[in-house]
């Protein structure tokens, strides 16, 4: 048959960017290797990492390292990817792309689960990048010995990366063999063991600051007795709360999926994020840059009281873990945007939600992170109905394909019979708020028929079909664009949030 | 056909031990809770950890809980092998029993790799056990702060595990794809990255002590300026030698392998020895008690005064880790047992092998270490001219099974032609030794032809054909258990080096 010769000989991935390659890699080795030169050379006495140094410039080695790396994480994945796409698929490890022409039978086959490669690339980045942060220390002539090495940052660092450890095994466990639904959640509890305890060990906070006025409130009850000023330590509560966040990040990234490149779009604007709030607690802006970007009242504390010390490290530390994030999330998009080439699989979902969690908890920053989940959390409340079964749930709740427009309209969840009256009013009031689109089975005969008019149908439950519905039929790619477009906005609200409403709210006390 | 009908319908593993498993159960779940009571109860004060507390009998309740985490630790692998079995044979992690009556055509299939298993359970069990050797910290009501926790026990801990869970996942990359054997020899390297960070971290020793008259010999030589006392610090080449370690001990056991159980076995006695070694330095020993058993002059230094402190808490934690891989190991054993239901594959061996590192490396203690490997190191030797291509080497030089007696035979390497020259003299230096069983083509008319005498095979170069060759055929379980024999007898060697020739090679001065 023709239909054979169709179907180009396979090939893995989206061709590498030779040219690109060529240049980051002598740029991303200028950045690993210059910070090391003073110390092979023993030619700069002591100041490299002059952070704490008050009159002089601070510079960062290993900031400029990270960014070394993370050029080496893009290109990395952006090589390995296609590398390993064979054996992925020999093993059973790939799927059929149902959103494309005739992808549901005959379309060739797509590696899964290739989050794999991308997480181990990461994880031996991040091993390899370990002696930088301390590279300092090293320098001395004659070892400081034991007593001065940070083993304080060095076990938020170590269990940080045991944490994405586990969930990479567990996320491809998990890809490997289809564990259930009920089985699979409490794995980022398991994987966020190490990093709970170490956020015990180095006297992890445990108390909120409650907003003005809340505090009146709780006086009034005649709780005030628990408060510390407007602070209230939540104990053991707190550390709940730190268990269910892995669970979160997680499983929210998760269930935003289905088109390509969607999963790893959010990951890269999540993670650019968390970078640039990071990089604001660096002590590199002029504070009149801050007052411009609408950053209020940075000089008188909001940001840079905080500069120096503990809360730059741990900011810095969460830059570490990003940058090289961000290079892997670039890199697998080029093999994952449409037409997709392979597939995160949960793998992917697992690595970069906990990566997430960990420097967060780690920062002691998880609120702000769940601000930076705002699309994720509307998808999330979207999906409720259907995840907890008042309406039916098809297992991916991809939009519609067109063949003849090649485009992506909303799917439906259509209704044989009258659906229960619970049902309906969910549906009535979700379309109430124009977050789906319903269509109605209207008796033939309006006047004799004892039938009555009932919902036939309604748009999947998920913030993709809401797109749809709200912007009509479009295709994939532009579609993943315009998930990407939510995000950002959710994170410029996330800021608008952090920085502008939560400072009026808490009353600038804020931790 | 009836021979469907002969095969029984497939049971995965051993009928697990129900009784036992009931017995267990509490007697750990006890063990476990134990030593939290006090902290739930805020019943007794202060000083339950006494450990360095000079009068009172010194306790030990981490390690009571490490033993109830190792009962755990059997139960829970004894009955998760069977229940994953069927997974692993699906997705295509699954061999066939060569040494079994028509194992290799008809044989039922084998799940492959069940090292995943055993290590996810055992890295779920230490990490809920992190809390425990520091659990007397969260005893005291006023939280003592940051400053007081031990970080550096806490990073060693967390360096180790991380150590573990990369060759867990890397070893199972390996089963699943079939890494070629020049790309799979740094794997333990990287792995081994978060230990020799932390090993340098909390100021590792990098000198080892010379024996007596070696350091006059270099003295002579004029090289006794590098020299400080008998000690010599070897810097960077250490690093290299601690780095070489874990590739040492995770393949060395992949080598020894090839017959039921055999993997297993070593790693079970490998883990013992350790942890009898582990034992000696604790406080709890009699002297009269160490110099029966023969431990030469205890009470003048060799094991009693490095009792107290950091020898301990090295030793101890040692323990924690040793403990829960010999439960693992006895519990992976009920399966793959003879006839085995269950393969190790190579997570298995990376997992243990980087265990033994890890704790080697953290306890300082990768000498003794070695002695414990003598039998595999004897096995490397002696494969040396096969793993480097002197001699043909075929995949897994398994012995050779003879159906009609169900006993294995010594395998055999077959030469068509005359073998070259360096070869010849090779085996015959081998078979002078006794190492090798050598068979001769003989011309047929000894004066007329031209043809010369030469080797026309010889048994395959391996510890279990050496065996086979000097106590004749045996059964596949006799000959599990004789390799586990030499195991035993090799380990009461090194005991013997370490604590008799050692004392007086070294002159005492052991770090």
């Amino acid at each position: 048959m023709s239909s054979a010769e169709v179907i180009p000989p396979q090939k893995y991935g989206h061709p590498p960017p030779i040219l690109l390659t060529l240049t980051i890699l002598p740029i991303s080795l200028c950045l690993i290797v210059n910070p090391l030169l003073p110390l092979i050379l023993h030619s700069i006495p002591s100041s490299n990492y002059s952070l704490a140094n008050p009159d002089g410039q601070p510079s960062f080695p290993a900031l400029q390292a990270s960014i070394g790396f993370a050029l080496l994480a893009f290109v990395g994945v952006v090589w390995l990817v296609p590398k390993v796409s064979e054996a992925f698929i020999q093993k059973g490890l790939r799927g059929r792309d149902l959103l494309k022409k005739g992808g549901r039978i005959s379309g060739p086959w797509i590696p899964e689960s290739l989050g794999l490669p991308c997480a181990s690339w990461y994880l031996a980045l991040m091993m390899l990048f370990i002696p930088f942060p301390f590279s300092h220390l090293f320098k001395s002539q004659s070892p400081s010995g034991p007593e001065s090495f940070p083993q304080r940052e060095l076990t938020l660092y170590l269990s940080s990366l045991l944490s994405l450890l586990t969930a990479t095994l567990l996320g491809f466990i998990d890809d490997l063999f289809d564990i259930r639904w009920r089985h699979k959640l409490p794995i980022p509890i398991v994987a966020a063991v190490p990093t709970l305890l170490v956020y015990y060990s180095v006297g992890g906070v445990t108390s909120v600051v409650l907003p003005k006025g809340f505090s009146g409130w709780l006086d009034t009850l005649g709780l005030a007795r628990w408060l510390d000023g407007s602070v209230v330590d939540l104990g053991p509560i707190y550390y709940l709360y730190l268990i269910l966040l892995p669970t979160f990040t997680t499983n929210s990234i998760n269930i935003l999926a289905g088109i390509n490149g969607v999963e790893v779009l959010q990951a890269l604007i999540i993670a650019l994020s968390v970078l640039i709030n990071d990089l604001l607690y660096l002590p590199i802006w002029s504070p009149a840059l801050l007052d411009l970007l609408g950053f209020e009242n940075p000089q008188n504390g909001r940001v840079l009281d905080w500069a120096i010390g503990e809360v730059v490290d741990r900011h810095l530390m969460s830059c570490y873990f990003m940058l090289p994030l961000v290079g892997v999330c670039t890199g697998f998009l080029w093999h994952n945007w449409y037409p997709a080439k392979a597939f995160p699989g949960d793998t992917f979902c697992y690595f970069t939600g906990m990566a997430f969690s960990a420097v967060a908890i780690q920062g002691h920053f998880s609120k702000t992170l769940i601000l930076f989940f705002l699309p994720q959390i509307f998808n999330f409340i979207l999906s409720c109905p259907q995840l907890f079964g008042l309406v039916e749930c098809p297992r991916h709740r991809l939009p519609f394909y067109d063949e003849k427009t090649n485009l992506l309209n909303p799917s439906l969840v259509v209704f044989e019979s009258p659906p229960p009256l619970k049902t309906t009013i969910v549906l009535e009031i979700l379309s109430f708020l124009r977050l789906v689109k319903l269509e109605y089975h209207r008796p033939p005969n309006s006047k004799n028929s004892t039938e009555k008019k009932y919902i036939k149908s309604s748009t999947n439950l998920t913030i993709i079909n809401f797109l749809l519905v709200h912007f009509g039929p479009m295709r994939e790619d532009r579609l993943c664009m315009l998930v990407g477009f939510v995000q950002v906005v959710g994170s410029c609200i996330a800021f608008a949030i952090r920085y502008k409403v939560g400072s009026w709210f808490y009353g600038g006390d804020r931790r």
